[in-house]
């Protein structure tokens, strides 16, 4: 059997199978096409001297200014296809303009790529390198919350001024941007809205309440990511959120000593779930909203944020070597606040589990 | 006749036609659909809180814990719908699993908001503040070149460090950042790097080279881009590049003089490569690349960074008011280095050509 071609259009910067496979990544779409051995990038002038040099061995490169239906016709008629197999994402305007043209278009079931989710050393030291950078983001929050003086009606000053989430996620990116890191989504939330898990915080900062600072660059050269949560407090937290932290570390803990070849997601999410509620921290739903553990323990990191493996209440296909995930248990109250807290594991090739984040924990600051 | 549903899929964040008529950006995926007064997101319990209280008047969120493909089709049930129309960048993967369940699904040959194009006083307001920040960032850029010192060897110093395009660019986005901004693709291209437009930058600058410093933030809390352009130089350009910059400020200014309502932007951006082919700069292709003017002179900004109108070579609707676009020739040659200079344009409500942008024109720092 022909293996069939795969199509991708995409720019690289988001779609990052393209990225892996070709080695290019652009801000504007390209088309990138797989047959046997040949790998084609399609590129406009404006990326056709970037691509070249940037594409993985063997990657052709060609300069192309026609629309995406007439340059993928053409393309197919030199190299005699009739058929393309694209990601699930695929644009479907594109696709059905391609099947008016008398090419069979059919999105695949699965992934394109599922050796992604088994990194080699090269993508360690990168996924390393990038976590590193938000070692050191998390390691400037710190330094500020520790700085901050409490005001009378105990929300927090620094340098004289109101501390805002926005200022301290400012300084967390710019610490990121001056090692090579492209910051997108950091999160300092305090307060109450450290309850919402996506909540990137915003507004002054009080005293008292634990801050969840999550931070996940992509390097700008290697367009891997890292990903780090801390939780701390300054000022005098409540006895519920000690408890609470003291949970969700010894859940985090649990569930890294879980994850080992062999071993199944669901099951080591449902092990950090019992700790927490063991703890006296059920995760339920009221007329305030959800509460307790309410995502995934953890997911996948390399050319995505998000990939496979995922530690989904879901996912039962065992783990094996080579993974990366998140190791991410929280707790979260709409009246109280939240805490989560987020390692980065590696499972080697030889089946050893290694803690990838080097940051201490700490709390109380 | 029934207007059909329109139905969405994706993250707010990239997906600007989700945010234009939700009001609502995740960083996740989620569901949107309007049918005929209603407007409804499906979010994921992550998502919720942040949805209820971010989306416009009038929208209604819902928790939803199913996939999209069975979420899709409980909504359909519930309205009676039948069929639906999607954005052509719509994932083929779910639109098959939806056709498999009995729905039609339609891509839209057209865009589905072409009143995006037109824009209203608050959103000039935002593009405005956006576009601010990237002047912000272009002003902190001049102000580093112009204190770095030029080394013997004709490179730029400063801080007794050479400078690189990274330490650059940090600085740039770092300003940008503490004004509330996301910065994306930051460019900051010297020597011959500039002669390639999208070319970030990397690496030592040079003395007497142009550099390109093409600054393009995006509000973090509106979601709304600012799109600026200024090439300068520190130390002693050719005659040639002299010449050349000269040739583009004239390019942008009588093309600037050509953006009125009722104008053909195909026109535009030939009177712009007219002026600078009447200035001995003609644009072709040789044995290095592309050189000369080669890409569209300016695109609309709003939510998206390209947008509606495009001032290119085969745009042919009249301009009319309300549209604000950038105005950007540039010249490149592959053995020199390259220009740009970009200003945004508004045409008002009452058809009159506003600059948006303030920042001024220097060339030699």
């Amino acid at each position: 059997m022909n293996k069939k071609a795969i199509l991708f259009k995409g720019n690289g910067t988001d779609a990052s199978d393209m990225r892996y496979a070709s080695g290019f990544a652009a801000p504007d779409d390209f088309l990138f096409l797989m047959h046997e051995n040949r790998r084609i990038c399609l590129v406009s002038p404006l990326e056709y001297d970037r691509a070249r040099v940037s594409v993985l061995p063997g990657v052709e490169v060609r300069r192309s200014t026609a629309s995406a239906v007439e340059a993928v016709k053409e393309l197919c008629a030199e190299l005699g296809l009739a058929s393309l197999t694209v990601p699930g994402a695929f644009p479907l305007g594109l696709a059905e303009k391609l099947r008016g043209a008398g090419l069979e278009v059919v999105p695949a079931e699965e992934r394109l790529f599922p050796e992604r989710e088994f990194k080699t050393a090269e993508e360690i030291v990168k996924i390393t390198a990038s976590l590193r950078a938000a070692e050191a983001g998390c390691r400037r929050a710190i330094e500020i919350l520790r700085e901050s003086d409490i005001a009378k009606d105990r929300t927090l000053v620094w340098q004289g001024q109101p501390l805002t989430s926005e200022i301290l996620r400012a300084e967390v990116d710019c610490t990121m941007l001056k090692l090579g890191m492209i910051p997108t989504g950091t999160i300092c939330a305090g307060g109450l809205q450290a309850a919402q898990p996506h909540n990137q915080g915003s507004g002054v900062i009080p005293a008292d309440f634990p801050v969840v600072l999550d931070i996940f660059p992509k390097s700008r050269t290697t367009g891997y990511w890292g990903d780090l949560t801390r939780t701390v407090v300054r000022g005098l937290p409540s006895d519920f959120m000690r408890r609470a932290y003291d949970a969700v570390l010894e859940a985090r803990e649990f569930a890294k000593s879980c994850i080992r070849p062999g071993a199944i997601p669901s099951e080591i999410h449902k092990c950090a779930a019992n700790i927490l509620e063991k703890h006296g921290f059920p995760t339920g739903h009221d007329e305030h909203g959800d509460h307790g553990f309410f995502h995934g323990l953890g997911h996948g990191v390399g050319l995505d944020i998000h990939e496979f493996p995922r530690l989904s209440p879901k996912a039962s296909t065992p783990l094996r070597p080579g993974i990366v995930v998140t190791d991410e248990p929280g707790l979260y109250y709409p009246d109280k606040g939240g805490i989560r807290l987020e390692d980065m594991v590696w499972i080697s090739p030889e089946g050893k589990t290694v803690t990838l984040t080097e940051i201490e924990d700490e709390f109380v600051l």
